[in-house]
C-alpha cells in the first residue's frame, strides 16, 4: 500500500497533516513531496516517472489558486489522482476548485472538498481497498469512530 | 469488474451514455439504475445494500441541482463513489458541483467535471485497475487514441 | 406543539441557540439532536421514524458545506422541513445554501437565510400557528418587540 | 384550505401553472393574483389585508430579479409565506434567490428552488397538513406517484 | 436642500457617518432614520409620506442582506432614491447589491458601491446641484481636495 | 431638459431604444452618441466637455464587459451619471455590473439593473424633476400606466 | 516576428481565426498548433522546446474549462505567454479564466478576456513592438481603423 | 529598460513593493506613481503622454474595486499595459479582476492574478527581454532560485 502526497507549496502542509497521519496509521507507506507544476516541473516529472515504476497505488495532489498540479500529474500517469483544492488566494477556494475539477474529457481528477485534507486520505484508502481488502475493516472502524464522535456530541448537546 | 451507474433522473441519461458504452467496451459489467435519493430512498437503499454484497467495485452517481445522491450513497458504503454533477437547473451546474464536492469530513465523493460523463467512466476504470491490472493496457490504448485524435486535429488545423 | 431541531455537527449549535430559546419561550416542546446524514445515517433514520409517530409538527435541520441533512430528512417524512444553511467552509455559505434550497421537484425544503437561526424558529412558529392559533398572539407580540427595538434605535440615532 | 398565489409579473405565470393545478387538485381553494410590490403596492397591501381577514392558510409569492414581493408580504402578515425565485433577468436566478432567501432577522420567507413552482405548492400542502390532517393521505399518494414515475424510468433505462 | 438618510438597521450607521457629515458640511439639512422595510413597515410608510410633503430632494437608503428598503421606498415616491448596499451577512455584499440594483422595470434605484457610504452622499449632492447650482462649486472643491490627497500620496510614494 | 445617452458600442442600441423613446416622449431633448472610452477616448472627452458647457442635466452611459465608460465620464464631470450595465460577454452581465457599480470613493455612478434600459431613463427623469417639477406629473402618469398594465394582467390571469 | 498560437482543442479554432488573420496581416510569421496539456503532453513539450530554439517572440495559448495549457507552457519557457480563456463548459468561462489568470507567484500568464481572441493578437503585437518598432505604426493604424468604425456607428445611430 | 508602475491608491503600495524591488534589482529604471483614473485624470493623462515620449517599455497598473486604471491607460498608449487587480473591497477581488481582464475588443490589458504583484514585475521583465536579451539570463537565474526554494521546502517537509 503506497501513496504519494504531492503539494504545490510548503504552505499547503498544515492542511495535509491529518491526511498523512491517517494514511500512516492505516499502515500505508507514504511519500510526501513539495513539488510545483510551475516552479519545479522537471523534478515533478522525475517524481511522476518513479511513481509509475515504484508501485504507488494512488496519488494525492494538493494545490491552490490556478491549481494545475493534480491535472498535470493525471496527464502523465494512469494511477488515480485525487485532487485537493486549497484556499490560498483572496478568493474562497473557488479558483483552485474549478482549476482541479473542471478537467477536460479524457483526464479525470478525483476532486474532494476545498481544504478537505482528511477526505483525500479516506478516498485514497477506499480506492486502495479494491486491491487490499483488509483496508475495509479499518475503514469501517474509522467510520464507526466518526459516528461515535457524533453520537457523543448528540449526547452532550441533544435533549 | 462491476460498476453500478446510478442517476437521479431519467433526464441525466444522455450525459451518461458515452460513459456506459466505454465501461462495457472495456469489459466491465455495468448495472444502470434510475434511483432518486429524494423520491425513491427506499429503493435506493435496497440497491446500495446489494452493491455491497454483490461485489461491485465502483459506483458512479450522477445528479443535478441539490445533488445529494452521490453523498447519500457514499454515507452507506465503503466502495468508492464517483460523483458526476449534472447541469439541470437555471444555474450553470454550480449548484450540483458544490452539493457533490463539498462533502463534510469523513465521507468523500470523488467528483469530476460538470456534465463530464466520460471522465466518470475513465476514473472508474483507473480505480479498478488497482485490482484488475489488465485494465492498464486498455486505458493506455484509450489515452493513445485520444492523443491521436488531437494530433489529427493538429494536422488538419495546424500550420 | 413539538419541534425537533437537528444539526449536522456540534459546531452548528451556537447558531441555533437563540432559535431553541425562542421556541421554548413560546411553550414549544423541543427535541434537539446532533445527527449527521453522512456520518450517522442509521441513527438519523431512527430519529426520523420517531418524529412521524411521536407527533412532531415541524423539523428544523441545520447543516453546512454540502448540506444534505434537510433534504434527506424531507425525503423521509411529510412533516414540513425548515432548512438552515450554515457557513462552515472557506466559502461564504453559498455551498450550503444551494445544497439546501435547490431541491429537485417533489421534495421541498423551506429554506431560510445563511446562519439565520432565529428565522428558522420564527418560521416554525408561523407554520405551527395554523394548528395552534394561540401562537398568533405570541408571534404578534414578538414582532411588536422587534419593531420597538428598531424604533428605539431610531430614537437613539435618528435626527 | 385556502392558498393565495401572488406573482410579481404575468410572465411568471407559466412557472406557477402546475403548482396551481396541484393545489386545486388537492381540494385547496386558491386565489391567484398578479400584484407587484413595486408597481402596485397599494393594491398589494389591500390584498394582504384581506388575506389575513379571509382565513387564508398559506401565501405563495413568486418574483424575479430584485424579488422583494415575498419579503414585503411577509412583513405585513403572520401567515407563512413561501417564496419562489423566478429566473427573469440575464442572471441565472441568483439575484431573485438571494433577494428572497437572505431575509433579515425577524421576518422569514420559506424559500424553494429557482423556478421550482411545483415545490412551492407541495410545501404549502405540507404546511396545511398540520391543520388539515386529511392532506397527509393525499400527499402520501402524490409522493407515491412520483416514486412510481422514477421506478418506471428505472425499468425503461435501467439494466 | 433636504436629504433623508434611512438605514434598515442601527448597525449600518458607521458606514453612513461620513456621508451624513459631508451632507451637513455642504449645508444640506438631513433627517436620519433607522426604519426597517420588514420590521417597521408602518413607521417607514409614515415617514415616506412626510418625505413627499416636506420637500425632501433625495433619499439615501442603506440596507444589508435581502435589502428591500431602497426598492420599497422607491415604489412609494417619485423622489430619486439612492441605494447603498451594506455587507452584513456571511456573503461579501453580493446579496444586498443584487437585491438593490436588479430592480424590475419601472422603479429604478440609483445604486452605489457596496459599503460606499460617502459616494451615496456625493451622488445626492450631484443630483441636488440640478436644483441648487451653488452646490457645483462646493462639489468642485471637494473633488479638488480628493485630487490633492492623491497627489500628496503620489509625492510621498512616487519616484 | 437635456439628456445625453452615450453607449460604448452600436450593439448596445436595442437595449436603449425604449429609454430614448420615453425621454423624448416626455419632452426631453436627447443627444445620442456611440463613443467608446477605450477606442475613441479623444472624441469622448470632446463630447464630455460640450456636455458641461451646453447645459445637459443628466448623462446616461451604457456599456458591457469591463464597462469603464460610465466611470470615466463621471470622473470628468459633476453632472449625475447613470450607469447601465449591458450583458455583452459570455458572462451574465456581472462583469459590467461590477465594473460600473463598484466605483472607488469620490466618483459615484448611479447604477441601474443589467440591461435595464428603461429604468435608466426613468431615473434620469426623476433626477431632472428636481429642476423641472412639471416632470413629476408626467412621471406620476407613467407610473399609473404601469400599475394599470399590472392590474389588467391581474384581471386576465387572477382568480 | 514569430508567434506560435497553441489551442487545447480544435473547437477553440473559430475563436482564434481573427487573431491569426490579424497577426499574418501584420507580417507576423505564425505557427498554429492544436496541442493539449493533458492529452498530448509529450508533443506539447517537444513543441515548447522548439519555440525556445527557433526564435519565437510570443506564445498565445487558448484553452477552456480547467485551462492549464497557458500556465504549463509558461512554466517551461521565459518567452511571454498570453493566455486566452475559452468558454467551453456549462459555466460562463469563469472556470477557464480563473485557471489561467490566478497563476501562483513566479510564473505569470498575460491573460486577456474570455473568448477575446483578437485581443490576444493585439497584445502579442504590442509586446513585439518593443523589438520591432515598425509594428507601432501598424498598430496605430489598426487602432485608428477601430476608432473610425466607432465613429461611423456614431454617425449612423447618434443624433 | 524603463517601467512605470502606476497605482490607483496609496493603499495598493504594499502589494507592489516586492515587484518594484525585483525590477530595480534587475537593473530596470522604474518610475512609481500614485494616480487615479477617477480622482486625478488630468495628472494621469499628463503622465501617460510622458510615458510615450520618454521611452518607457512597459506599464504596470494596479487598481481595486471597479479598476478602470489599466484599461484607461491602455486606451491612450500602444505600450503593453500589465493590469494588476487588487482586493480592496468587501468582495474577494473579483470586481477588480473582471474590470481589468474583460476589456472590449481592440484594447487588451495583460492581466495577472489578484494581488499578484510579483508576477506583474516578472511579466514585465519577460516582455522586455524581447528587446533586452540580457534579461533572459537574469530571469533564468530568478526562476532557478524559485525552484531551489521549492526544493528546499521539499527537503524540509518531504519524506
Amino acid at each position: 500500500m503506497k501513496v504519494t502526497v504531492i503539494m504545490g507549496s510548503k504552505s499547503d502542509y498544515p492542511k495535509l497533516e491529518d491526511a498523512i497521519k491517517l494514511l500512516e496509521g492505516m499502515g500505508v507507506s507514504t511519500s510526501v513531496r513539495v513539488l510545483s507544476a510551475h516552479r519545479t516541473p522537471k523534478e515533478l516529472f522525475e517524481h511522476i516517472e518513479k511513481i509509475d515504476s515504484q508501485g504507488y497505488d494512488v496519488i494525492i495532489a494538493a494545490a491552490g489558486k490556478a491549481a494545475h498540479l493534480p491535472g498535470v500529474i493525471a496527464a502523465h500517469t494512469l494511477i488515480p489522482v485525487i485532487g485537493l483544492p486549497i484556499k490560498s488566494s483572496t478568493m474562497d477556494g473557488l479558483d483552485s476548485l474549478l482549476s482541479i475539477v473542471q478537467m477536460p474529457q479524457g483526464i479525470p481528477v478525483a476532486t474532494v472538498a476545498i481544504d478537505g485534507g482528511l477526505n483525500s486520505a479516506i478516498l485514497a484508502l477506499q480506492i486502495m481497498s479494491l486491491k487490499y481488502p483488509e483496508l475495509k475493516t479499518k475503514l469501517k472502524e474509522h467510520r464507526q469512530q466518526m459516528a461515535e464522535k457524533v453520537l457523543e456530541d448528540d449526547k452532550a448537546i441533544g435533549k
